[in-house]
């Protein structure tokens, strides 16, 4: 594992920008971005430039996402990533074949530094479902002084299992929301995710969910085929996934927690998933708890302050729902995956078995020879909090 | 107005693929593609070698498709835009501040060619909204010797409504397919709409249709107004352009006749929009009466070929429908506005008042002293018509 600073300190394509500025003239990176606010889409856009995310992974998907926020002016990026560029990912947006034999991370902060020299670029070159990957990325996301976290938001940009419930992990132990992204292996369908520790379900809560596409991607992974990639699904997904990212870091419009993407029939479907009470995961049990008191603590205040109004016992950015779409089910109440499977939405299922939901199965209890692996990373973790 | 050839003779960054391999190496641009013929998305993934797309507007959403088509190894790419790179464009994806000066199309080409030596590239650096440029765009769509369309699909990826009108003027002399595309001023909603001469409705038959952003886009550009932009409307507009060129050059899924996104809330409403019989173009009746006479043909063959089962009149892309959307609605069958706007779904409506639908009002009995404009062209085009 190795840890980077940007590497490219070759000279700025433009002047850094003190202000946003809204003036209509060609010089201005900004014009199309303020308008926003001119248009009363947003409030307040520089907001942005005090906003820090991190992507991990900066595949088909991570890329594309890393980009556009580069683009937008975000304040400051952290992308992470252990693979090098080669010709092989060129049917994906983002990279060029210039850039094969670099590594992903050390391409994108070259490209990115080039497009938008405002944005504080830092490129980690590591893989976070080791032992020491795992330290590593927890501390690089941390306030060295308050040993709370240092970001907005986290993006999910992998493309297995073991990543993601890594993420997971860290994000809960920091109680940082994130936002978990995925392309199936046939490329044709796609799905992002808003994950609050608390409040919405966690990884581990229920199994993950896809758009039906009939593939089993742990089956695919482990026979070592070849996934198909399109550039249009993971741009679809990156685009669906960094306008979520906007609404919420910026406040507008309906952060919208499960959107999936079924393009064979150009189908959107939407959910909320709430916690699953008896999750595995004991952090995220906890997180449950300290929500709900936070939440039965506001709900009083503003009974108080406003005793004849009936104050909502919680805000769901789900209740409006201005244009009657039907697809969006009622949100799963029970505590376990065979509720939750029965309140799906049409074309919905999981990516594993609903049996085997308890994902200790897969992680907590499997004993593996390499040392360096999330296993026992699990094990040791679940030993702690025994 | 000039035509260019791709002025970027700079040595390629790859050799040319003879034959498209399947073989998952590192170096093998086209294995995430070649999967999908063996995951049976797609039952010849190399028949788009074969295939030409035209892309009008280098803009935000056309030179995201151009890359999209070019990375997933299109045969032949026609590129057409106007204008130069500024770094007002920098909020979206594509051009980088290194174009800043050069036209669309140049950059666009250097930068295609060095992504994807395989394919053809065609810049056309020219506005096709001027008289000169009608009869030059419409001449690089034909084949000099049979005088018919060279390419399988036009994209249009233009903002302006003279811009679109002149698209379906030349593909409905030339009985040519296409796509529309858009995104609203305020940069939060898009769409995407198929245009088959004679099946569906050309452009003239019903009012432009947008999902509902509260802003008319003429009002706006007439005053000049700076429109807003995001590389993420634009990105997912053009992610969702290009899957549905894939679907219909490739033959998978549905090809999606209208599909909406409205990104405050995450709709994706669809439709079909059924020709007006009275549409204003002449050539748009004409070629609705050829295509009616064509389908009755196809369908008496049908019923003698198998005469137990009842033939339907026409086939339908929309027709199944697997995923049980709500928000399809009907599609219009009457011969106006009033009953089309009538069948909307929630959301969407007209870019334009359905009073003025007659569009003779705006663009055919308008004199103005340009002699350069559209509007002398239709005239020309109503004059020789009657």
């Amino acid at each position: 594992m190795s840890v980077q600073q940007p590497s490219s300190q070759q000279a700025p394509s433009r002047p850094r920008t003190e202000k946003l500025s809204d003036a209509v003239v060609d010089t201005n990176p900004y014009s199309r971005l303020m308008a926003l606010q001119r248009m009363g889409i947003v409030k307040n856009y520089e907001h942005i430039r005090s906003c820090t995310v991190a992507v991990v992974g900066m595949g088909g998907v991570g890329s594309v996402a890393a980009e556009m926020l580069t683009r937008c002016g975000i304040g400051r990026l952290l992308m992470y990533d252990y693979d090098k560029v080669e010709l092989a990912n060129m049917n994906r947006l983002f990279f060029r074949p210039e850039h094969c034999g670099m590594t992903k991370t050390d391409a994108a902060a070259v490209t990115l530094a080039q497009i938008n020299p405002d944005v504080a670029l830092e490129p980690f070159t590591m893989n976070i479902t080791t032992l020491k990957g795992f330290d590593a990325f927890k501390a690089s996301l941390t306030h060295t002084d308050t040993g709370k976290s240092r970001v907005d938001l986290v993006l999910a940009c992998v493309d297995n299992y073991e990543a993601r419930i890594t993420i997971n992990q860290v994000c809960l132990e920091l109680g940082q929301i994130w936002m978990e992204s995925g392309v199936s292996e046939d490329a044709v369908s796609g799905h992002i995710q808003v994950i609050i520790p608390g409040d919405t379900a966690c990884f581990e809560c229920v199994p993950p969910l896809v758009v039906a596409s009939g593939i089993d991607e742990r089956t695919l992974k482990r026979e070592g085929v070849c996934a198909a990639s399109l550039p249009t699904t993971m741009g679809i997904v990156a685009g669906l996934l960094v306008q979520n990212v906007l609404k919420h870091l910026l406040g507008f419009g309906q952060v919208t927690r499960y959107l999936g993407y079924a393009s064979l029939q150009d189908y959107f479907p939407t959910m909320a998933i709430r916690p699953n009470p008896e999750c595995i995961n004991p952090l995220c049990r906890q997180s449950q708890a300290a929500f709900k008191v936070k939440a039965e603590q506001e709900a009083a205040l503003q009974a108080a302050s406003a005793p004849e109004e009936a104050a909502p016992a919680k805000a769901d950015l789900h209740e409006a729902n201005e244009w009657g779409i039907e697809v969006v089910a009622d949100e799963p109440s029970g505590p376990a995956a065979s509720r939750a499977a029965a309140a799906l939405p049409q074309g919905l299922e999981y990516s594993m078995p609903v049996a085997s939901m308890d994902a200790s199965n897969l992680n907590r209890d499997a004993v593996e020879s390499n040392d360096d692996k999330l296993e026992d990373l699990m094990a040791q973790l679940n030993a702690m909090s025994k």
